[in-house]
């Protein structure tokens, strides 16, 4: 069927082909067929007009006689159900009002599009995507799929994507590591639940940095598991400051979030040095470090450790889209048995309609390029909106960062006086801005105070008008 | 970048572009840009005779002067690294090998392809898939995607494809919904961890069918409720034989898996009076009831009760492919909002790539053409099968089925004396058959034994062949 064609054809096509007759019934074919149309067109007001498919065609589809079509056809032209016109077929007529059922009431409009909000923080511009080329590897993918993609799938995901990763992974995240280390995920709560349901188990004390992500909170709870936040200084995280009888520290070294600090060389080896003596895992969460606009990136904490004690966790939420839900993890070689029985076990969750095409994106060097046009805009959103503040910087401490998709501006001490980060936060959801406070994703107490602005994803108009509205919150008097 | 390069200019580009310089570092950009590349050449082998971006193009990546780039080719054509060819560019020098750190060992083959293998159960026929129909759904909704799709995404799934399904539901089930109704999963697990921990909670009594789906008591015991197998009859699940004290029914109405049989209408009243009756809920597993071949579909349990106290499962991985990792439910309105702030919580796994082609191909009337087409291929295989066996109609009870894509098969007495159902299963895998063992799958004591033997994913030749080895194993004197 083309797609040209109708939607009430389409439909009304689609519902007689799924009439199923039965020979060994007392009632005829002929009967039952008759019967399913007129229910059918008595139930559905809005195939008024609709043309039926040629009795040869039906027949065909119901492994009928043609015969018994006409016959059905030509009642139900008798009985005003059906009209034909000269030389063009057969027709729902329009005068079957009076056979209907009540009308349905009619479906309600789906739910209005939510649009992303300045300064929304994680977010990608997705309209920069190259759409074309995406499309043309999707298509190209699914249009004669490679004999793999419809054998038994391996759980651990589709072995080319794993390859594009581990060479991306040596060229940018100085990580060299085997494909088969790579596990594909739906995403990061489901690497976290490979982790602590496949590998860690759980009961487990997991150190995390305070502030951290606000949904490691909720992942940890979901998975059994304790959360014990070390509040982090200016240099990140400090492994002399763990505990003892931790079981893992989740860190987010190249970028931490939110505050955006880069783990120095020093506490990393310290880090390290911790896991091997004390046997804990370091789980490194490299959320968005491909976006590294001045110096070079500190090699990858896995990297650095050759993933003896660490795992790694990426994403291509923010390299290309959360509409993929891909990420991936990389574990050690000792781990991989394990991993393969708990996903074995629970079933990949992925789906391989993505992986295929990503594979060939990133392959093709189109990703690569896509990464360096990103860092550009982004640099210069970056630069624009620090420029848009200027006016505020009595209030807000503002530093152009080396990285990331958002910046984390810390109050001045006339703006702490004033307002709390909350209720800059609350006074900007009403206008539209989406700002979140820093604060509320500090778990221990004296929480630091912080604005998280994302303006990756915002041109710079909306980038410039966004920080006039947040200008005027800051300089109103209550 | 074109598809046309070669991979190793793709490699090299990806790896030029991902370079990052630091105009604020005391050594030049040019001296980085220099140590950059050597070391970019020197530990690639493979990078002999690549061709380098032109300067422009190079300069114009790296947001550098153009002198700047051609200051540094000259200096590694000067130092040997890289060679010019008249009017064609400058490409990675031949004799560099005396420059190459250790070549890292050879990627390993990835993993074998594992084809499926008769009789495996559950899977349709993916080769029969309309390729280029799917594929050209995938690029069109992804060339210049609809803007809710890079919009903030509704965790409960695509709109449109939730409004397809309900459509299909409506039409094929008897199972009138409202599209806001409909939950997008990315299978059948992650449809029960939505209900689990969700809506009912875990801790909970669930009374399963026995046997039942294998996989049904991991995920119980996975959300932390405990299982009450009732073993089933000629007539699936007798509501009469459930015990008091149990929040909720899991049962598969249409077509109980794995034994077939359907669930008839006395009893589905029995089971939603119990439902009414006990305040518990009724989770509907309609895992293929679209392939039946002979008599009219009993309409769906769910729609029968009007979604009130039911929960209806489906899935598009034996519709159309495993590959999609597409199921969803159908919740009664009262528990959206709990389906709705659970998913907000955990977020959604379920890829949206797949979602608007998925919606499309199924307005499109392609899908339903799909079906219908399937079910006459499998409907004929099904009647293949049945022949090939009636060499051995002593030994087993051989009848033909109204649906589903497997038959479950029980042995006769001769049979039962000498081989049990596990030995016979054990027997096949020896020599490439996958039969599952009705015993395997029943948890209660006095296990069922049977045969189950998927018949769709196979054509009528491979079917045969398998047939005759099945024949072999069963006359088998030991």
């Amino acid at each position: 069927m083309s797609n040209s064609e109708t939607f009430s054809k389409s439909n009304l096509n689609r519902d007689l082909f799924a009439i199923s007759l039965d020979a060994s019934l007392k009632t005829s074919l002929q009967a039952q067929l008759l019967e399913a149309l007129r229910n059918l067109i008595s139930a559905s007001p809005n195939l008024v007009g609709a043309r039926l498919p040629a009795s040869r065609a039906l027949a065909s589809e119901l492994s009928i006689s043609r015969t018994t079509v006409q016959a059905v056809y030509d009642q139900m032209i008798s009985e005003g159900y059906l009209v034909t016109r000269q030389g063009s077929g057969t027709y729902v007529a329009s005068e079957i009002t009076h056979l209907s059922q009540p009308q349905p009431s009619p479906r309600p409009a789906g739910p209005a599009i939510e649009p992303w909000r300045p300064f929304q923080t994680g977010l990608p511009d997705q309209s920069l995507l190259p759409n074309r080329q995406w499309a043309r590897h999707l298509e190209r993918a699914w249009r004669a799929p490679a004999p793999g993609l419809l054998a038994r799938p391996d759980p651990l995901g589709w072995y080319p994507l794993r390859e594009a990763i581990a060479d991306h992974l040596a060229a940018w995240r100085h990580l060299p590591c085997d494909p088969g280390q790579v596990v594909i995920t739906s995403g990061a709560r489901e690497a976290f639940e490979v982790i602590f349901h496949g590998l860690l188990g759980s009961g487990k004390q997991i150190a995390i940095e305070d502030p951290c992500w606000p949904k490691l909170h909720t992942i940890l709870a979901d998975t059994g598991n304790t959360g014990n936040p070390i509040r982090i200084d200016h240099d990140g995280l400090d492994a002399a400051r763990l505990p003892a009888g931790i079981d893992a520290t989740i860190v987010t070294p190249s970028r931490h979030y939110p505050t955006g600090v880069s783990l120095p060389m020093p506490r990393r080896v310290l880090l390290m040095d911790w896991a091997r003596q004390t046997g804990a895992m370091v789980i490194e969460d490299d959320y968005d470090s491909e976006f590294r606009y001045r110096g070079q990136p500190l090699p990858s904490l896995s990297g650095l450790d050759g993933l003896t004690n660490t795992i790694y966790l990426g994403s291509f939420s923010k390299l290309v889209s959360p509409a993929l839900r891909i990420g991936y993890l990389v574990v050690p070689k000792r781990l991989l048995p394990n991993t393969r029985s708990y996903l074995d076990r629970v079933g990949p969750r992925a789906s391989l309609i993505p992986q295929p095409a990503l594979a060939t994106f990133m392959d093709s060097g189109e990703f690569a390029m896509h990464l360096r046009r990103m860092r550009r805009i982004y640099a210069r959103r970056q630069s624009h909106l620090l420029d848009a503040l200027a006016p505020v910087s009595d209030l807000l401490n503002l530093h152009a960062d080396s990285s990331g998709m958002h910046l984390c501006v810390l109050p001045r001490a006339p703006l702490t006086d004033r307002l709390s980060d909350i209720e800059i936060s609350k006074r900007a959801e009403g206008i539209g801005l989406r700002i979140s406070a820093l604060s509320a994703q500090c778990a221990l107490p004296e929480k630091m105070q912080g604005l998280l602005l994302g303006y990756a994803a915002f041109d710079e108009d909306t980038l410039s008008e966004a920080a006039v509205q947040l200008i005027a919150i800051l300089r109103s008097e209550r």
